[in-house]
């Protein structure tokens, strides 16, 4: 199949990017980079040092001899992603092409309005791009678990059945999304929901957990492919910026009591549900959600293994609970349904004492690279101005 | 209280600005006049002849001894909507001031996008001005009834109580919108919705149904006050249309079967609602909804009244079923709650005979002025490209 990669130079485009490639699709990556200008505008920068994308594309092909094209290409100029869809004529188009951090969107309101304007006209641009020039083309839309909050009954993917006043509807999942961004990916949603319906485009959201780890079996090919690895207040995840706490030798911050629960997932676990999902497309004119994850974990209890599992390797590390930067429920029930991946044939890569301590040995391998003012929370839910302009280091 | 009417210029805005003030409201008018220019654009033109705002602001002044001051501020300016804010000190603020036209969003990507931006990025300016300047100000923001789509249940005031698998949350309603312009509003409601649960801000979500008649009790009081009557595609709504079809002895065109039920209110009513919220302001931090008509007709019934009404004016009239330029439920359930209004005391204008000889007068006595080829329908929700550069009698 052809498939385009849109944010095929992100944490999650790349290592999908080479697995479609190794498989044997015809992958083309649409990247506009931006996201390299944000990592300098913030002062931040991924732990493992990646390379240019031209250079990893050109090192993908020695190794495989898989060419994959590269369209240096914002969603913002429609008339430029038109042309790729119309010449490049994907099967699938994959789209992690969005602002995808909550701090970020929380800094202040140039980083609100830049992060809903540039998911949301971004994916209108794209809908707008497929009908016209590809209308059959499956949409394969990354969104996010966190566009669900934290209600008090079990959380479906996508559609719940409500039965109100003796009638019966199938009705779109409520969202309580909780930053600017995830209101970003509700907004998306929606969009995506109506041109399926107005339009007869076909598409698959994928609503997905908090991903970690860096490593896939192309990635591992080669330390020149290495993938993004990101441990900031800003763009790291929970889980990676654990390990990198611990391989300092800091505390765990842990925001608030710890209670906060959300689903989880390994990155080689994202790279072959992106597979599924391509390989069974919906029929025209239909929007369909998989919820995106393997486990349900507290925030409490993963920095509670991230200590366990630095203690074997002799780091002693304690965890702190900090004043919680975000607005959220610190206790709460959560039970996500995610099973139609599972019945699509995934076979999850659970959290393991072996893959902590392989994340643990990246961030311990990497310690010198570090920098530990980007760590700790500074942009705080309640206010409007969060935004440095001058960092003590730099 | 000191009121701020964003978009006070239209054809809500400017009747609602004269009721407060005539109850004695220290009122202001935000305005861009943004929509005066799509008109040139589009080349439509309201029915009635209406004033400039500032000869309409000094006419009001000269009979009432009541200013009305004008801030041309566009919400895309958020240092100027800023300090208008900062310096008003409205104890609330009405917000029209959106693209409101479902046609008008559907013509073509450029015109997707400028809605949605233009209505996201307004409110999203206005929530951190707000948040800034003037957090206990209480938001009274208008929605629509086109929010909640046709779903197969009945439709509640912007939650639901929703028991699954054994346990019970109060959820939002989910929302299945017809347009991008409607996605833009349903946009607006998650955005606004965080706000307060984030900010404590405070803010009333009217979700009005579609809006008839031009006069209110303070408009009728000078002709030069005169309200807007639109009656072209892309603005005028139904009942408007109707009347002017029926004035010029055009068949009355319904779209499709003419099963689509909506909820429908009197400009009247429209005052008073925003009055009644303005009243009752909910606590800091709330964020509630109350759905805003008075009644529920199909779009074909609707026809058919005014059929009736002009026959006993003598104007022999059809009704015509076109194809439906829209993309949307024929027949349908339909059955939406609206009590909250009522309880805070609302006393409906219902849609009477009388009324309807008065909207066929003006129109009668306007028939001179009827563009005929802007009335029917040739904006296709199926289609991407219905933009007319050229127009026929330009």
């Amino acid at each position: 199949m052809r498939v385009l990669i849109l944010g095929g130079d992100g944490y999650c485009g790349w290592p999908t990017a080479l697995h479609l490639s190794a498989r044997g699709h015809d992958v083309g990556i649409l990247d506009s980079f931006v996201r390299r200008l944000w990592d300098h505008e913030l002062g931040v920068e991924t732990l493992t040092r990646i390379h240019p994308l031209h250079e990893r594309v050109e090192l993908w092909r020695a190794l495989t001899g898989r060419a994959i094209p590269i369209f240096a290409v914002d969603l913002q100029d429609h008339p430029a992603l038109a042309e790729v869809i119309g010449t490049f004529l994907p099967d699938a188009v994959v789209h992690f092409a969005e602002q995808r951090s909550a701090p970020f969107s929380m800094i202040d309101r140039e980083h609100a309005v830049l992060t809903q304007v540039n998911n949301v006209v971004g994916t209108v641009n794209l809908l707008f791009a497929l009908k016209d020039q590809r209308p059959d083309c499956h949409l394969v839309k990354l969104g996010t678990m966190g566009e669900y909050g934290t209600p008090n009954i079990d959380i479906e993917e996508g559609f719940l059945e409500i039965e109100h006043n003796g009638r019966r509807d199938v009705m779109p999942y409520p969202k309580q999304p909780g930053s600017f961004y995830h209101l970003s990916k509700v907004h998306d949603s929606h969009n995506v929901m109506f041109c399926c319906r107005t339009w007869g485009l076909r598409s698959t959201e994928l609503n997905q957990g908090v991903v970690y780890g860096t490593l896939t079996d192309e990635i591992a090919r080669h330390p020149g492919l290495i993938n993004r690895f990101d441990y900031d207040e800003i763009f790291g995840t929970a889980l990676n910026r654990f390990c990198v706490q611990a391989a300092i030798g800091h505390p765990l911050t842990v925001y608030g009591r710890g209670g906060q629960t959300r689903g989880f997932l390994d990155v080689r676990d994202t790279v072959r549900c992106i597979e599924l999902a391509v390989l069974h497309p919906p029929a025209p004119g239909e929007y369909r959600v998989f919820n995106q994850f393997t486990e349900q974990f507290s925030v409490g209890e993963l920095a509670e293994k991230v200590r366990i599992a630095s203690a074997k390797l002799g780091l002693r590390v304690a965890v702190r609970h900090l004043f919680n930067p975000r607005v959220e429920r610190e206790e709460h029930y959560y039970n996500a349904v995610h099973t139609r991946l599972l019945d699509l044939g995934l076979e999850p890569h659970l959290l393991s004492d072996s893959l902590l301590d392989s994340l643990l040995e990246i961030a311990i391998s990497h310690r010198d690279r570090v920098r530990e003012d980007v760590i700790l929370p500074r942009v705080d839910w309640r206010a409007t101005h969060n935004r440095r302009r001058t960092r003590p280091d730099s």
